[in-house]
């Protein structure tokens, strides 16, 4: 099976980091390629972030057409995700979508930790389009992080611990997800000493992409309308 | 006051449309300038006109920016809208949005006529982000629809009319919204003989923008990161 | 235009300070008339308080019936507010409701400031009515109040203003209400200090009775059946 | 125990057909009073008439105050009834109340049978102040009515045994209100050839008055402020 | 009337304790028997517990059939509930269900108290099969208990008082269940020194049984499927 | 990796049909072994059903502790699931959740077809407790059933065929579950000639099961207290 993964900031530091965590999950059989968006934000923040990212994400997976069997948008935020859903023809699953699901199978009420504040309300958009809230248990978020999205899970490894640890005791949560694309992997080398099991969206991402595209291999596309002015990507998605 | 009108699709017989209903709602001092997204759907339908029509209206609103007092985004899927309320510092509506909202002050639920049915998931899509899908008492949509969305507003005129019939004795509407950008203006010319108050998206987005830019003449504008690869007007937004 | 305000609680000189505030609010052409509830609390805070003021609005609202193009409650628990958009025939306009439209308008969570947290109940039960609950980071209340409805708004600005900063810093609102007829106008003194745009629900309420009498000048009365020993204010607005 | 049970019309043949079945349905110690509104509508039907019906209601509950040990507002639009729960110290209940949590507690999934499809909106909102919604199968109701409130049980029996049937076959209701005060006693009547259990609000509020007069005989009072102009029943209420 | 009454847990102190407080609830003419489970656990905490314990309640309306014109299900998590309501053919009630509709009609919003923190998930459950979350003000409770369910009442009364106290002034609620089978009769003797009526969920079974029977004094019973292998009081009550 | 699935009703036919479909749906990798439950109902149709169903399911779990790496329950009213997974220290799914979660990452909104309407609310309740009640188009079924569960999925595959194309025409669905343990395979077969993709509940809790297992090998076990009486598995289970 081949798998795509769309980086949808613009910052290639992120974008090996996905790609390490994305190949460690990924079965015997599966081979990754990990693209980074064309054009748009170092990190995907705020909801002009977001919308720019989507764009971008839908030309990356344009661009890519034909040579994938499933695709993963890898950035918190799900950026573009519904309208990669229509068109690609192949399941395409966003990292927050997937750990969401993730995290409602594995337990009851499922937290949110995720490195900055700044990024909440994102992520709850994006719990509220899957319509998972009643099953979250709460979010915890560190300090505004102006920093580098490529160390940054290095430098917040122990504080992303210490909000896990709150998402336990404080919130009930039974299992916890480690937000953002950019702390990829940081799950794995928390999960032996967290309390409770820790999803990494990447991961969950990877695992339920091949599974789905067991159970779906092909799907419908939306039809498209015409359109002026497109950029190389999006031309060949909207085809 | 200074009110910018973004038609998010690409067509500029639409734009036209918007832009003479804009005028017939907009009061004595408000001057009113109208544009068509710069590239992207014809008509936008799917969560991918949506995506790509989202980042078109970005551009649209960034290449005017400092030009006008209050935007409108006249795309009834209200296409990037909290991008760009991020951004533009200025009160933004959608038409969606605006017709939602004052519908809900008009009555105590409100229905929703579309031209063509494969608009609904859309419609509702707004409404949910809105918050006030407890005031709606139903969509009501003709069937799908391949014509000119120049010219849909008088051949379906007779059809909408009857789906407002059937909102109010069927749903038990007592306001009812005319919902499609290509639809503009025809609320007013069915309102004479509908049982209830008809809403345009485009009337009721003029009126509560010029209410708006009384209540809050400037809004902060959140933060955004760096960014890179980003056309003219997308650059201007972003700065 | 020709706008009525009714202070639903007797105490005038709070009404003193909404007709300040309304005027202050009001476009070129509009005409302001504000008036007192005929009998009732002195200051509405209990469920009985706004059951006995809802019906002393509605005879206020029928002893002018004919004099005005759009009417306002203004007392943020709304008393009467459905009863009299049922019989007005113009558009009607809680403060309360207003406040919270305008509000989800200009930020995507509105976090609601009052001066006594006796008053939140009620102010909750106006936003499940409203049905805009999931657009609220929250509400923020001072201690109990006993004193002079009259002099609140001087006597408690200080403590309003640190409870802005508390909604926008704790509960991550992006704009905030300034809730309750006795401190029409504080919003606007506060504005200028205050990191996010401030409603006040009075303002609010002028604004967009106006921009709702543009679209929809006159509204069908719902038929009401007869009824038997009413005072005179109620009997004309039955009528 | 004494009950006292208002109708909050003013309808007299109502209130006898409310007293019937009340006395039915109470235990042997129980003694019942009923009074009707002092003034207001004959039947309520509107928001205006509840809100008129709802002081009427607060004023027959004061005029009396001293001489029961539980209320009953017999109306199924539970006019007042916060407001009276807050004055009275003693338990009082709407028959709307009283039905859904009956059925609530008799079955899964309950319907509402009304007589007449003007009602219906009434109903949802005493349901959705319940806040017991999602228990709701949903509402079946007869075409308008514009006869006599005093003698519609009888004319239209026929019509809501057929209702019944609707919600059980069509809605999946597990238990059926038979919702009114001019319907008062035909629950008891139809309940033999029903294909499940039916609630009456009149019986229900009786008995589950009589419950609660057990589990707690007193309550507190909420503080009310000073007020003007009251009648004589509002302000032994107030007192 | 003759009320059975059963313990879902194996703790025969505990059944006694429920028993006492049941009869001191009853009205004159209720004849009460109180069961213990026939196996299962000690308590009845976790997920696991309540699925266990609720076959064996079960059971136990079964081995009793015919001898009870009523049922109560005496455990806070009311275990077996749903199932022994389709197949007793008289009213049963869980002792959760009756506290949250005897709350929800005596205050706006009610407070639940229970002695351990790891109950509370369990409770959360059944608010929310009841449909009443709307309604909660919140949960408080103690730490982690071991010790014996038989005496937790005298052990924890201290820390239930003050958790009422807190559910009061912190949660806003203006009454209060004291939650748990262990807990029986705690509520009676706290009340004297409490803010806002408390609730005991045997009392307020008991009352509010006595009321349903005379509603409904037999309801349909669903048809069951063959079945094999069943105990003896299974058997009965599939039968 | 070793996959347990149990089928929770006593008809071996059914088991038998799972069994199959679920080493259909497993990786290469996966060794499938199907129990029956070891008392019960022999079709799963009530709360009482669910009840006995629950423990039976709990009973075979513990029968074979130590002897699978993860588990399915097959039986669409998921009975036991939260005990199960609570006790079990390995991933368990119900097929009903595992369904759920899948058609919820392939489409926007999922119909779900059964082969009877009696099974309705049970799967209402099994939607409602994974919180996905908003991602449902409806539910679609068939008149009551009396036949063997063993070849209903053979005699009803037209009617099934009719209500997928129900549930995307006239419901929206853009994604069909077909439902129910007696209908395993079915979806596989009827997914050529399929407007939208078809999920089988247990091909999706397969799937998802190995992906579960990969992200979460091991989980933790909730503590159980003391228990009395318990037959042999559950013993297993609890210790």
């Amino acid at each position: 099976m081949r798998l795509l993964v769309v980086n949808s900031n613009t910052t290639e530091a992120v974008t090996e980091r996905i790609a390490g965590e994305a190949r460690r999950a990924a079965a015997a059989g599966t081979e990754v390629t990990a693209v980074t968006a064309p054009f748009g934000p170092r990190l995907v923040v705020t909801a002009a972030d977001a919308q720019v990212a989507g764009t971008a994400t839908l030309a990356a997976l344009g661009a890519a057409r034909g040579s994938y069997d499933a695709a993963i948008i890898a950035c918190f935020g799900d950026p573009g995700l519904d309208a990669a859903k229509e068109r690609a023809g192949v399941p395409v699953l966003g990292i927050s979508e997937a750990a969401f699901h993730a995290a409602a199978m594995l337990g009851r009420r499922f937290g949110v930790v995720c490195f900055a504040r700044a990024l909440v309300p994102m992520y709850e958009g994006c719990l509220a389009r899957q319509g998972l809230g009643a099953r979250c248990a709460g979010f915890r978020a560190g300090p505004d992080f102006t920093g580098d999205a490529g160390t940054v899970a290095e430098e917040r490894a122990a504080m992303v611990a210490a909000l896990v640890d709150d998402a336990v005791r404080l919130d009930g949560a039974d299992v916890v997800i480690i937000a953002g694309g950019p702390l990829a992997g940081l799950a794995r080398s928390l999960a032996p000493r967290a309390p409770v099991p820790l999803i990494d969206g990447v991961a969950a991402a990877v695992a339920l992409a091949e599974a789905l595209v067991r159970l779906a291999p092909s799907l419908p596309r939306r039809e498209a309308g015409p359109a002026v002015g497109l950029a190389a990507g999006l031309s060949a998605l909207f085809a």
